[in-house]
């Protein structure tokens, strides 16, 4: 997909700088490029590899862009004008119309006629299709799913029945959508399940990625708002609320019936207790654990650094006295008040 | 599946009071109910929303029963009474019998007349499928699995070679049952697999939610007891015996060889050391590690609360500078000790 | 498979003492071991089963070889014995040659005579399938990967485009290979994916366990290198680059762009912070996270171990009253020198 800098400008809504005939057909890094690449410079730290790079054109920041002789783009968001840059000269190969002779759809199922059903994928009765979807190989679309125009099911994926997928959205491998939420009830030792009547609904522009797990709600919906990006191996229990614009990092788990806001970032590994609320702008740092809701923007953490492992068992041992440590604080404090000493900081004459 | 509130108590072993006539045909929330609804009260912090609710009946505890005119079931556990009317309003659909014409089922596996095999599921040779059992579509069932009756396997579900489930258990999408375990020795900086030739063994009415894997054994097996019950993207390590009636939350991770009691509760994300055993009525707490094994039925914790980032930030420091704040009272202790002042609470004149 | 202890000394490289003749055709632990097995003692705390054990030969190391009269094998890594003669004696079932009828091959893929293709297994368009390889059933792999001779895969792995895999590497179900990483730029409050254009290329001798999951590069490629043994359940992120015969546990999520180094141990539930780098050598205990890079060789740590929930509770507010305690000792400091005392240790007549 070659294309000339100026027209790249035009579509990234980017300045150019030098010349625009340039044509670049791949993007790269600094380090990697060759001709026909071009590069971008967001992270100040690989600022020393712009001097070096063979890329035919770069992406900087204007405050960057005297550092380099090279054809370029200049915006003051760089990672973004690649990111767009990256699309047009990337774009995905586009669905070829059809079910393959292989898929086993139900004959009740309505598929678009430019959708693409891959080889051994399952359609259950009843479920929609939308224009130019793709199903990948071996996904499980359970009946009365609706998939919407332009999804994007990657191979081997699962929707459990009832459930939707707005447009636009990509799911990717291993994907689970739609499994019985975590409910029962205990009586006499012995667990009572309870069946999960609800679905999942899930937006427009969202990405799930591999193997993450979504659960249907246990009466009410599970909702996953527009522009929700998940990486892969999270847990979202059942009854939770993604809201729109939120990200969420690898590893992470959102246990049931919380509700997350706009715009929050949560650290991989981060972990949500049930029942909890976080209003939009929060970010969660990685492996933290968040157990109650929090009603300000900001950014929360409860996370130790691992150290070297004799630093660390100190530290831990060091904790585990601190009762010792305080009662024998307190003992010098009587101390000194014996000897007319005064620990009252703020009292002293 | 409409039914009196009157066939509702005696089904569910509670009480009715009020008008027992009135037919209700699902569950709701409290809040989300309308007409034809039973919803039901067992935490209170929503009691509230009892007074408003539209529902046509509720379930409640004896001592809440005062605070609503509605038709009602009463019994001490709420939330038992609701689970079982869940399931008699909302009955699984009955598997239909036989086997999709694009399923594999090896000529040696015996397939029972009233079980249900799903699009494009494979079936090994000696594999044994009980009465009524479902499987799902895309589910790998090994040589030599045995399926009890009344099993469902939800759509991709694996089951390595000779594995066995007991009835009425359920596997969720994306499970894998029997891969191998952990195994390897190292031997001049390189590893040597070692072949695992035990199997997983799965009681009756277990639960296992969507992903979660579960390891065959290295030379014996693997076994998970009755009742027990396993939400999403667990890991549960070779040979592990997991207790009957034992709950385990999302994100969990059980390592090789280590034995859990019954009844016990184990919370999301929390990790427990391999080779280690934990007695019955173990309950460990969200984010906690277990490192050795626990003898003493009790709540376990190890989880740091996140906090905003500052005041954890602050947290880590003090920590890392504990050794000096235990030095710095040392000297305090010593310089009292010159001027005749004494530390040692309990000998102070 | 039986074979002669004499045999399996010649072939293990361990020594024979006792009876070469005596025939075993299976492993045990000394607890299970029946005769005709033969078991093995590695870890001393075992050995109180050696007396009692029925098994028809043992592994021992040599200080240990004196604690039995029963034929064995003696060596200094009785593990590593182990793991070869179980190898010898447990083979896996060699491939049936042959692509199933319901596998779906792309026209222009190229399979290997010698390798077994499973039921509804996909092969996408230029993928090269090498000799002797398996790919389980329902697997699905994408145009142009390439996998190497005598890998298996086992059943619903999926591989996406591109990507390859090295000779003799084994991948379990559930596997995702190149999905997507994750990555995106931030506008105004919306996400901006970035194409994915890189590839995951994994070496040879590799392991990777149930449903875990290799995220491709973003522009170059992740990379996986030979004798890498990965547990269930891990992420690794776009253009991570994993060491020569490093071992990562269960659970533990290695975020975008770090790079592990060789022969490293990573933990259970440990995580890796992105954009870092260990050197070779490096183990990193369970559940510990890693947010700088280590220069290092050795053993690091950042785990709290859990306890009885009053003991942890205790800790977690002593820590959150450190400032107070540090406040304390800072005004005991001062009553003490306005009394004449010192609080400088080092300085004190």
């Amino acid at each position: 997909m070659p294309i000339s800098l100026s027209e790249l400008a035009l579509r990234t809504g980017a300045t150019v700088a030098g010349d625009g005939t340039v044509v670049v057909s791949r993007v790269a890094t600094l380090e990697s490029a060759g001709p026909g690449s071009i590069a971008f410079l967001a992270n100040p730290r690989y600022r020393p590899q712009l001097a070096g790079t063979r890329a035919s054109a770069v992406i900087v920041a204007p405050e960057m862009a005297a550092h380099t002789a090279l054809p370029k783009l200049v915006g003051r968001e760089p990672y973004a004008i690649y990111a767009k840059a990256a699309s047009i000269l990337h774009p995905a190969a586009p669905a070829v119309p059809g079910i393959h002779p292989s898929a086993v759809v139900d004959p009740g199922a309505r598929v678009a006629a430019s959708a693409a059903v891959g080889p051994n994928a399952v359609v259950g009765a009843g479920a929609v299709v939308g224009e130019r979807a793709r199903i990948g190989a071996g996904c499980v679309i359970g009946a009365g799913v609706a998939i919407g125009d332009d999804v994007t099911l990657h191979a081997n994926v699962t929707i459990y029945d009832g459930c939707t997928v707005g447009p636009r959205t990509m799911l990717h491998s291993g994907v689970v959508i739609g499994g019985d939420g975590f409910g029962m009830a205990e009586e006499g030792g012995r667990w009572i399940k309870i069946p999960q009547v609800g679905r999942v609904v899930i937006g427009a522009d969202v990405e799930i990625g591999a193997n993450t797990t979504i659960d249907r709600g246990a009466i009410d919906d599970t909702i996953v708002e527009d522009d929700v990006k998940l990486d892969n191996l999270i847990q979202i229990g059942h009854n939770c609320r993604i809201g729109a614009h939120t990200a969420i990092a690898a590893c992470a788990g959102i246990a049931g019936s919380t509700r997350i806001g706009r715009n929050c970032k949560i650290g991989g590994a981060a972990m949500l207790n049930g029942h909890i609320e976080l209003c939009d702008g929060v970010v969660v740092s990685p492996g933290t654990g968040i157990m109650r809701s929090i009603d300000r923007p900001g950014v929360y953490s409860g996370f130790w650094p691992g150290l070297p492992h004799g630093e660390w068992k100190r530290i831990v041992l060091e904790a585990q006295g601190l009762r010792e440590l305080a009662a024998r604080v307190r003992r010098l404090g009587h101390a000194i008040a014996d000897e007319g000493g005064d620990d009252q900081g703020g009292g002293r004459p």
